[in-house]
């Protein structure tokens, strides 16, 4: 099984969810010294959780199955280019790379907003559609001194 | 209650969770119509799960409370500028609105990589400290085709 072996086959995920209306056509494989160890296809609309793209379904069930919060010497095959969100649980995954087949502009004609999040991101939070604003900084940022100072935490 | 009841109380579900020892030190909570109908806390370490941020908790948390994948009409009350997973999810769940207390500088100065994500996300997917390639996109974009002829896909 090389590259393009596993990539077939998050593709193949990807045509068989939704298939089952199980979400939209994507899926993902994390796989580890040749083994796949976490597969995922979207599960947004069947499971109503906007979360449940193929990547971070992949990655949670990798992640169970290795009974670890990261992914070291793992990779990740994706049958479409991350979108932001995605992109971001694979930093905090941090697999050792990433490969995919279509691009976010090929998910942006099929209908996604992957493009889009990806021009709001750069956005200042008050400009962009789902504006933001901030209060309480100072009562926030004890919470982090707490998180310093307290000996027995652990870090990810 | 107001903004800043709401944002107190995302500030004290971080308190708790970390005093827990269920994860980092964030909470966040989606609120309709008055009413809080999502909660959530970072549970990364204490679940394996390295998407169990407190604003992916509480968005999962206000779906399943509402039975649909969109927010419509909520606003999310987060301890912590959101990262950009967490603001993918965001955009994804299209709440209208965000209230946050501490920044994504604060957030690095506490140890975590929001800020460094952010900076990555710019990058060409090749440049990245977690590289990408690409593969595949004819056959993927076959399984796109195929959603877009889809009669009854659900669209999200």
């Amino acid at each position: 099984m090389n590259d393009r072996d596993f990539l077939r086959m998050a593709i193949e995920l990807a045509r068989q969810g939704m298939n089952n209306n199980e979400g939209g056509p994507f899926g993902a494989l994390v796989v580890k010294d040749g083994q796949i160890i976490g597969r995922g296809n979207n599960r947004v609309t069947s499971s109503n959780d906007p979360t449940a793209h193929a990547e971070v379904v992949a990655i949670r069930d990798a992640c169970q199955s290795l009974g670890h919060f990261q992914l070291e010497d793992c990779v990740l095959y994706t049958s479409c280019e991350p979108c932001p969100m995605c992109l971001g649980a694979i930093y905090w995954a941090r697999p050792d790379r990433i490969v995919f087949a279509a691009s976010r502009e090929d998910a942006a004609a099929a209908g996604f907003d992957d493009d889009f999040i990806y021009e709001e991101i750069n956005l200042l939070p008050a400009e962009r559609s789902i504006s933001a604003s901030q209060d309480l900084a100072e009562e926030a940022n004890g919470v982090f001194e707490e998180w310093k100072q307290k000996m027995d935490r652990r870090e990810y």
